[in-house]
């Protein structure tokens, strides 16, 4: 027990083997040798990472000389070019751009809402969701029925007919990890207008999805699934302290007349394109590793933690990669995804000309849960390949990586999913990632460098890792 | 190993035994009745603090209202009468002060610093180090002479004679833990002008103590050691991209001429108070586990981090034991401690007077080291109860809590260090704290909610089990 304490403390260099699958032939010095080589390298990659890092000035680059990236705009123009650029500059072996038609919705001018309580006007900090129809040029005006749930919608029948039906479910802060809360949370936005527009609704407020208490409306998708469009209904974001003052509200007047109006519209399909760069793989080079964010972003901030950190730490990864010497066995495919937010279309062209082109992909890594401080990696894989990287843990326990557990990896990247494919999410701590996430806040002063660059060191290990050790040879299921 | 993996996974309901202490009576099944009983205990004191914790809106107070709380300032003395109040108002069983004279440094008016380069005039953002001299009331100038390490400043000899010397050694950004990187440079900072004042050096000038690369000067305290009087001179912190550049500037004109003015003063000691309360142990009354931060700060910025959320933190675990309705063993004491920053005048006293009345302390819990998201803990303890505290590792792994370690525990409690009395440092992610440390930047913005909760949680949750479990009932040495 105290020795083992003692290796968790000074890290690095210990006796213990991290390699105990039974089926390997390796002996137990062997294992050991490559323990030291493999701790050795991983510092090496940290160490380039925090002090020779590049991730943080292009992550300003992105950001403030680019900007928001929404699919179909100018910003997601601009930042394809910016992206193949980059690739080239960083010394990838080749770089290319992948076609692809991604929807076009603008937001138009700014929305407005408010209501009257008690003779006062009340404004209502607000923005449509993306994918959401306009209102009518003057907007609407109704009555609100509150509700708290996805259920309690599909309940309301009648009663939602020529109603404004308004999500107020919260967020469940009692769930250490916020991504639960929000998964919990988020079918109100994306499926609430297609639930109540059914009904005869008139249109969809939902509280903004977010842990804290704050002044921003938080967009993000929806959709109206398989309902007329005859029924589609507008819908927006509320922010959440608009919320919880609507709600206290309406329990004194629940009759208020709530007004909002918004001019957002879906123009036809845009072209662009996702950014992809690789480094050959010196063994197998028809065996690859892809390593992604997404390039596109919400229109309301500048994609910092959402994703403009996943795709600098991405591509930070093949640089760390070249700097540290490191000549990886497989080929190590750095992909920049366009229009993750709303639609998938980059990452599910990417997966339809991989299978199209018989590639062979044996990982993929997504880095799509923020900019903070390194947490961990999720696994979505084969019991063997699940395992193996879970064997890693001592080796990346000195860098705060602790949770390394089996889960879903990344949005992008599951397109890949087959039992050969081990896919990959790297977890950053997500307590803030709420706080910014598809608002206006999301803005480059929240990112933190050395988080950042951690960030990137820790994908590069574990795709160092990976590299050296996948089983991926073997198919697993006849 | 899968069924580890899932009991991590999952969390908190296991059939693991926390307990396996070889000389425990408690037979298998007790000891899980324990770990359930203790995981449901955990989880409850977290819903609480994340759903009804009133930390936040204490430290948005103490910060706010009063600001910064530097030793004998008029927002320390406040600090004090506010502090008192408040530990009545969660309704300790009973809350004091305790008197102690502390160090009464002011900064006096706005530092000056500059030289010419190139025929340019360069401002250096600059502050006094506490506890510094002034500069002659028109300032001094003089040339530089730039040293990296307290090691080299000592062979400098008469060379330093009239000279500033200008201490450079910067953090290394390559050590996970950024405190590590932090003790490697702050000898420059406090002992810097007993080195070089020594050798008649007019003055010291160093580089702010922080990882990155800001505008802002990070004071902090200073000494002259036995260095005799006359031979004092004025010290001063400039920022890290003041310093760079003016290292780059001495590389082109060695000779160029530095000037700075400081106003500072040590006026004589002043009177201030520990603030301290209690919740009595309903079994061994006698028996006294403290839990504190320190209510003094620097004067630069709000003393948020450093240690307004270590002070709210404090008290919130006993908030959190009120509301879970907790009735500990032993006496549970919450501890404001006057002085930490330039003097240690609390913490010593409050141990003087603990030996003086014979008190018997079992155990210390110290937030001084940030509000960020939690990491884990560092003991110092006796190998029993160190052992004991590292047992409950898979209690607290599903609240980020993975890293807890033998180490230092806080300057506060350290006076307190006996082999029966268990010290432990709360330890949260260290990568944020020196971007604000002892800077204008450490504000109440810089706080993240949840994050702050989360360490009430991880503190009250501790504190809860060494209360249940900790060995202090016999001398471990004769």
């Amino acid at each position: 027990m105290k020795n083992q304490l003692l290796f968790i403390a000074f890290a690095g260099i210990t006796l213990f083997s991290c390699k105990t699958e039974p089926t390997k032939k390796a002996s137990i010095s062997e294992a050991s040798d490559n323990y030291k080589q493999d701790s050795i390298q991983i510092k090496n990659i940290f160490n380039a990472a925090l002090t020779q890092g590049q991730s943080y000035e292009w992550l300003r680059d992105l950001t403030q000389n680019i900007g928001s990236r929404l699919s179909g705009s100018e910003g997601a123009a601009k930042s394809v070019v910016w992206g193949e650029q980059l690739m080239k500059e960083v010394g990838l072996d080749s770089v290319w751009l992948q076609p692809v038609m991604v929807p076009h919705w603008v937001r138009g001018e700014k929305e407005v809402a408010n209501y009257e309580f008690n003779g006062e006007k009340i404004n209502v900090p607000i923005c449509a969701l993306g994918g959401s129809i306009a209102t009518p040029s003057n907007g609407i005006s109704a009555q609100i029925i509150e509700v708290k749930s996805v259920d309690e919608a599909k309940n309301l029948g009648d009663k939602a007919n020529g109603k404004i039906v308004f999500f107020n479910g919260a967020f469940d802060n009692t769930l250490i990890n916020t991504f639960q809360a929000y998964g919990g949370c988020v079918g109100q936005r994306y499926g609430g207008a297609s639930i109540v527009g059914k009904f005869g609704a008139k249109g969809v407020i939902v509280r903004s999805m977010t842990n804290g208490i704050d002044d921003y409306p938080h967009t993000g998708s929806m959709g109206y699934g398989d309902i007329p469009t005859s029924k589609y209904i507008p819908a927006a974001a509320i922010s959440s302290r608009a919320a919880e003052n609507l709600s206290k509200h309406l329990k004194e007047n629940p009759n208020l007349e709530f007004y909002f109006k918004q001019s957002c519209e879906n123009l036809p399909d845009a072209p662009s394109h996702n950014v992809v760069g690789e480094i050959k793989g010196i063994e197998n080079t028809d065996k690859i590793m892809v390593i992604g964010g997404h390039l596109d972003s919400w229109d309301l901030g500048e994609g910092a933690h959402d994703d403009g950190t996943g795709i600098v730490q991405s591509l930070e990864v093949a640089y760390l990669f070249i700097k540290n010497n490191i000549k990886p066995k497989n080929t190590i495919r750095i992909v920049f995804f366009m229009n993750e937010e709303n639609g998938l279309r980059g990452a599910t062209e990417y997966a339809r000309l991989a299978k199209e082109n018989g590639e062979i992909h044996i990982g993929a890594l997504e880095s799509d849960a923020g900019g903070h401080t390194p947490r961990g990696f999720t696994i979505d894989a084969n019991d063997k390949n699940r395992k193996l990287l879970q064997s890693w843990k001592e080796l990346l326990a000195p860098y705060g990586l602790h949770d390394i557990t089996a889960g879903g990896s990344g949005a992008d990247i599951g397109p890949l999913k087959d039992e050969h494919v081990t896919l990959v999410g790297y977890r950053p701590d997500s307590q803030r990632y709420f706080d910014y996430h598809h608002a206006a806040t999301d803005t480059f002063d929240k990112v933190n460098k050395r988080e950042l660059e951690l960030g990137s060191a820790s994908m590069a290990s574990i795709v160092y890792l990976m590299d050296k050790y996948l089983y991926n040879d073997e198919p697993l299921k006849p």
